[in-house]
């Protein structure tokens, strides 16, 4: 029988995670003090941060080794597995070999956990007992939850209302692990009652939700904030992936041609490809193609502009230097509810910005169409975030019969769709709009982009 | 770090299924056919099932191939991982070593397509184009979808109108793998007609469901039925989790002193179990302890008579000599959906009587707190049905502590509860009754099981 999976034991499970800084040509601008525009310093940071968080946010150091205990719980799903999806290339008729790294085998169900259980232990580590964090759709929220389970740590998650109200499986499997899960705005913080007053009905933002969080996090003495994409640290966490299907194309004798990933934050495919792109740096694959694919709804990596903004909504948070629609850009509401991010991890959008990375934007029909391909040759049901990278693949892999290219391409397979089913519905029965980039102009929210001193 | 997860490679996959009958000193009394109370005749089932599985059904081949084709597509998900529960053991603070066969790990997300699989891969190979079945709460029906979905089979899910209504999510992931889902009873059958002309709001019921799908397979040429449970063929397929789970334990040179799982229809459990019951029976591993577990309100085979009766609620199939509490007892609505079952497999009835197997039954929220357990500890949100293991397993584990044993436990992890989240919430809430036996009375089911001739 052919070989389909490529596993690793649990005591492969990978000592350091990668750091891309240390290898970077140059590196991104500094954040910035939202108030004063000056690099912010670890003392901004510490109000709602371990040390050990924010020392990683600003190494420089190559490789930071992985805690044992974060190892211990890393193996209840990892290493997962580097699949050969050998009956989709038969179905597309392609020379070309397709691999996708699983994460959706992990309790929370996608990549998320990969930085959820490092953030609980250095905050348990630093004697926090508490953690707040925003979510949208609910795999951010539920990730953290899953991962101050394991450390007596209270978890706070402000849940747009929203999707609390539409999606209530997911503040449930949030509770099953013991956290606690609010609609945001709520009557909890300052800011959420004033949303409230303002407006009794409104059914909450992102923007709001990150504003209640960090507020939590700043007023409680025993709270910290939590963060599931965007930041140094994130990304740093889940190279764990990338670091993983290198050594496992090691075992087959192997390596991409090319790289696929969806990207909303940045995290996920950030994780997964930067242990490869490594290599293209240092001239060793000169040749590497990593593509970036996000919703025509929301082109963060292949319209906007790279520039100082906010990573929040509400301009709370340090000026990020990346590509950005402008902190107030309001997407089309695409059932990809992760990738409906105005911004992208600064180091991700460095690497765009200097040609490492390429971008493809696609609409939500297309990008379903393929999920169900999938789901029909290769059996699972991604979620609708990561069917953005599975429609890339497919149209690489077609380019590569048309052109009689044997190429190895790989995807980060983030996770799975069994939350978002309600989404799969909508396409079987025709009724998604595919929304696009003009549907919701970003011209004032690009204007909106705060002005630099100097 | 100490191993968690024991796997094994692809090319591990068992090549055989285990058939338990060539090994029973004493074979269940044969079906028999429901007019005549003669033993059925391979004829018998040819109207709805495909002569090979007809063969396997009243094989006595103790080894069985697993068509190629077959574990080209099990190695999708398999072998699935065997698992040391190393964090719920330090909370329960026991000498003894938990271990748990995983099957949430496969597309559908419980062990259903280690025969969905091949029962589409007969029915193809026999030129059948279509294929009919029920589902209740719809774990079968998704697995039926799954697996015909490689097939190119038509498969027509006759999904009881209650659960269809409440759990639109598993339709819909029915129809991503292509498979047809209607609520029954339907229009689609003469069955399915006159229930709905006799009461148009009926909410439906499995028996109705069988009804339709049976009657939809005898009418139509090119259809067969396809079972999920109960039946020897099925039982037979079930055994590549048991067959693997035995070669993981060789892997870490250990041996289960015992072996927990969910009853319904028994197919899961004596999957995992039956590869060790042979050892039991000959002898080896006299000791083994096996213990079927099952809900307080439809004790199967913790109270149950042992008779010959009817699979379906209308008296359709053949006499099954089984463990059973009527063929029209209705259980009280407990959560774990896949335990309602009146009866359970013949094959698994017989070794309950001959007392190779024994039998617990749980209230439901003494099962969903050990299924929180095991979510904070080991991470993963089990089905309602899989819990009741869980439960069984805890109070081994405990009963060990207290005696000191430090005995070696298995128990089948039979599937995750991801979409099963609305029956955490109300154990969350403090909402679930515990429905004991004597709620709804079983005199009178008991009274309507056949009278047997002479």
């Amino acid at each position: 029988m052919k070989q389909t999976k490529i596993l690793l034991e649990d005591n492969e499970i990978p000592k350091e995670w990668y750091n891309i800084r240390a290898d970077m040509p140059e590196l991104p601008d500094p954040p910035l003090n939202p108030k004063t525009q000056e690099p912010a310093t670890p003392e901004d940071l510490e109000p709602i941060f371990p040390k050990q968080v924010i020392k990683q946010e600003l190494s420089e150091e190559r490789r930071i080794p992985i805690p044992e205990k974060v190892r211990e719980i890393y193996s209840i799903w990892r290493p997962s597995p580097l699949v050969r999806a050998r009956r989709l290339e038969e179905e597309l008729e392609t020379p070309a070999k397709i691999y996708y790294k699983w994460e959706g085998v992990s309790p929370p169900g996608s990549h998320k956990p990969n930085t959820a259980v490092p953030q609980a232990y250095y905050n348990s580590k630093e004697g926090v007992e508490r953690v707040s964090t925003e979510t949208g759709a609910g795999q951010w929220g539920s990730a953290l939850a899953f991962g101050t389970s394991f450390f007596d740590i209270d978890a706070r998650v402000y849940m747009v209302r929203v999707s609390y109200d539409q999606k209530p499986t997911r503040k449930t499997l949030m509770e099953t692990w013991g956290a606690r899960c609010v609609p945001s705005p709520s009557e909890k913080t300052e800011y959420g009652r004033k949303m409230l007053e303002e407006n009794p009905d409104t059914s909450g933002s992102l923007g709001m939700a990150i504003a209640e969080a960090v507020e939590d996090a700043g007023k409680r003495e025993d709270t910290n904030y939590s963060i599931g994409s965007v930041l140094n640290h994130v990304v740093l966490h889940q190279t764990v992936a990338g670091l993983e299907a290198k050594k496992q194309f090691e075992k087959v004798d192997d390596y991409p041609d090319s790289i696929y990933g969806c990207v909303g934050g940045g995290s996920n495919f950030s994780g997964a490809s930067f242990p490869f792109i490594k290599d293209k740096i240092k001239g060793e694959k000169p040749d590497l193609k990593v593509v970036g694919c996000e919703p025509e709804a929301c082109p963060t990596i292949t319209r906007a502009p790279y520039a100082y903004d906010y990573g929040d909504s509400a301009g709370l948070t340090p000026l990020l230097k990346m590509h950005t629609l402008g902190h107030d850009f309001v997407p089309a509401p695409v059932h990809a509810g992760g990738l409906r991010y105005h911004g992208a991890s600064p180091l991700f959008s460095k690497l765009v910005k200097d040609g490492h990375i390429e971008g493809e934007a696609f609409h939500q029909n297309e990008v379903f169409k393929a999920a169900i391909k999938f789901a029909r040759t290769e059996g699972f049901v991604v979620a609708p975030e990561t069917s953005h990278a599975v429609k890339g693949v497919i149209d690489e892999a077609i380019r590569c019969r048309e052109e009689g290219e044997e190429k190895t391409i790989m995807f980060a397979n983030s996770g799975h769709g069994h939350f978002d089913l309600s989404s799969y519905e909508e396409y079987l029965d025709g009724n998604l709009e595919d929304f696009k980039y003009s549907d919701v102009s970003a011209d004032e929210s690009i204007e909106n982009i705060p002005k630099m001193k100097e």
